[in-house]
């Protein structure tokens, strides 16, 4: 493989020296920017946007030739995994994502399994190696997947939801059967992220979108110990290098401490939590991604220059920051407004790596 | 006035002894009980029922016939304020509460001024009135308001949202302007609510639904010095007795030991924080109201009793707890999970009190 022209990314999510403190955005290619809606349109919908390893490598590249970037991450959706065991996804036009058949009988629960990331999820995996071949060393390459709670809220559900009312029913009603939901997830969530990693992904991040809903018993018992078992099984190194694992609880800011020991090597975190309180709490134990309110780009760049500063300033000195957003860029956001904030994290946070 | 008959959640609140943990559950007076839809449906729409004080103290009495409660909470609507700032409330079917007239020039919020409680919000001071006369009594009567942040993201979005990112607009971009929207909201909220200890409540909370939505350095400058405000301009005692005072931040549970200091006697907690762990950090200073997620009670019976034992148990020995849902309660109830759920908590919890 081409040698990484731009390590900085990962050396600051395992807490190296770095000249700057790097960035990336959760949903950087997305719908705010023009050229994504021209590949989407193109594409027809969502899906056969995902499901074609050449348009997701377009999709994956745009926002790098746009802005000043310091990873790129795998174009694909957080629920493909389910749709490989056989639910069904779909998307309706406003909607959000849905599935034709969620698990709701014991029997299906019950009948679940892993599934072979080489067979049903094939074309993630080729997206994975022609978006490493395109990006040719520039940046490393973020690989994903949702985690265990999280798809199995979707799975349970068949869709989005304010009150997550049938995986809760299920949670605390039959708390064996939730957890065999969530124990063939964590396999196929370990095998679909090893085979990114094989297949030239050079970090892994798990995206627990849900788990914030829980109660903090509820997180310690169906969230996190999987999202630990996940950890355990990742192959560590690649190409000569540490693969490292970001885990991403979004609504999680209470429970860091717990979550910053599951083997991790950085902890994303939302915007409710104050960065430089989080990382007096973590202390060196892990490298922290985040945390700007998304809300922060519709205002003037000036304004989301300075909100950029105060966090960088937050976290103070040395390594272990890794710039993002607490939650995806939203669709509305001015793409110039994102030009602001990648200029004023790169140049404010290099008196803070002397 | 009559001799209050179960002083207990008042007790509990200041921190002094009682015989058992009392309880309430947000929007205890809802449409998971039918009999609150059929007057609901002879009011012919929600802002009706709001409106009148007669079905007003109805609905208010209604789940006390039903259950063991320990205090009533009026009846009423978080937005009321703003409708009687002109902002023209309206509700569509499914869509939740709107504004005709939301904020957004200039203009309209320099224009802005706090209404005269006994003027355009007579309807909800009659039904206070109303409501403790009709208790003759038997529990305490809490009276309510919207907190000034949460207001005024309504009053600037025009409507319930995903991301306020009209607010957020304005709070990074225009932080004067949104500024001036909270404080005369602040001192609207202060007249409000006296004017409601005045007619009979006997404790006021504060609910702060949206807070949660802020980074804390926003939640610090926008959320919570407002709700400081209110507290140290309400009236302290009436009718011999001290009137306690409750701040609820949805979502707030990162930044208790500030809210623990604003001036209120309990801080309510929504269902991610740990009990015993809030306990613990808040130590005397407050007593803390919560905190059982509300999708609980769909699951049977016995698991409800459980998880409110489970909760009991994480607060320990001794006074100071008020228990709660941590969220108003789901519309799709079963009437009678709140029967377990009661029973739980009013014997398994007279062990910690001896």
């Amino acid at each position: 493989m081409t040698q990484l022209k731009n390590d900085t990314f990962l050396r600051a999510l395992l807490r190296q020296p770095t000249d700057y403190t790097p960035l990336w955005l959760m949903r950087q290619a997305g719908r705010y920017l023009p050229e994504y809606c021209a590949t989407r349109a193109r594409a027809g919908d969502f899906l056969s946007l995902c499901k074609s390893p050449d348009m997701a490598c377009e999709v994956t590249l745009q926002p790098l030739a746009r802005y000043d970037l310091d990873a790129a991450i795998l174009f694909s959706d957080i629920l493909t995994i389910p749709d490989a065991m056989g639910l069904g996804l779909y998307f309706s036009t406003g909607e959000g994502p849905r599935f034709e058949r969620p698990l709701r009988s014991e029997w299906e629960i019950r009948n679940l399994t892993a599934p072979d990331p080489h067979d049903h999820l094939r074309y993630v995996i080729d997206a994975v190696s022609e978006i490493r071949r395109a990006l040719d060393g520039s940046v490393p390459l973020i690989g994903f997947s949702g985690s265990p709670f999280t798809l199995a809220c979707y799975m349970v559900e068949g869709s989005g939801s304010d009150t997550y009312a049938e995986t809760k029913k299920m949670l605390y009603g039959h708390p064996k059967l939730f957890h065999h939901i969530l124990d063939v997830t964590a396999t196929a969530v370990t095998h679909y992220l090893n085979a990114q990693i094989e297949a030239g992904a050079q970090a892994v991040m798990v995206f627990d979108s849900w788990g914030g809903m829980l109660s903090q018993a509820a997180y310690l018992e169906f969230s996190l110990p999987y999202m630990a078992r996940i950890m355990a099984g990742l192959t560590r190194e690649r190409e000569g290098r540490i693969v490292p694992r970001i885990v991403f609880t979004k609504g999680g800011g209470q429970w860091l401490e717990h979550i910053a020991g599951c083997g991790c090597d950085a902890v994303g975190l939302d915007w409710t939590t104050d960065i430089g309180d989080a990382r007096r709490r973590v202390g060196d134990r892990v490298a922290l991604q985040g945390n700007m309110d998304p809300s922060v780009l519709f205002a003037p760049p000036e304004a989301v220059a300075a909100e950029a500063r105060r966090i960088i300033d937050s976290y103070g000195t040395g390594t272990g920051h890794v710039f993002n957003l607490g939650h995806g860029i939203s669709q509305f956001t001015p793409p110039e407004h994102v030009t602001a904030l990648v200029e004023a994290v790169h140049s404010h946070s290099r008196q803070y790596h002397l």
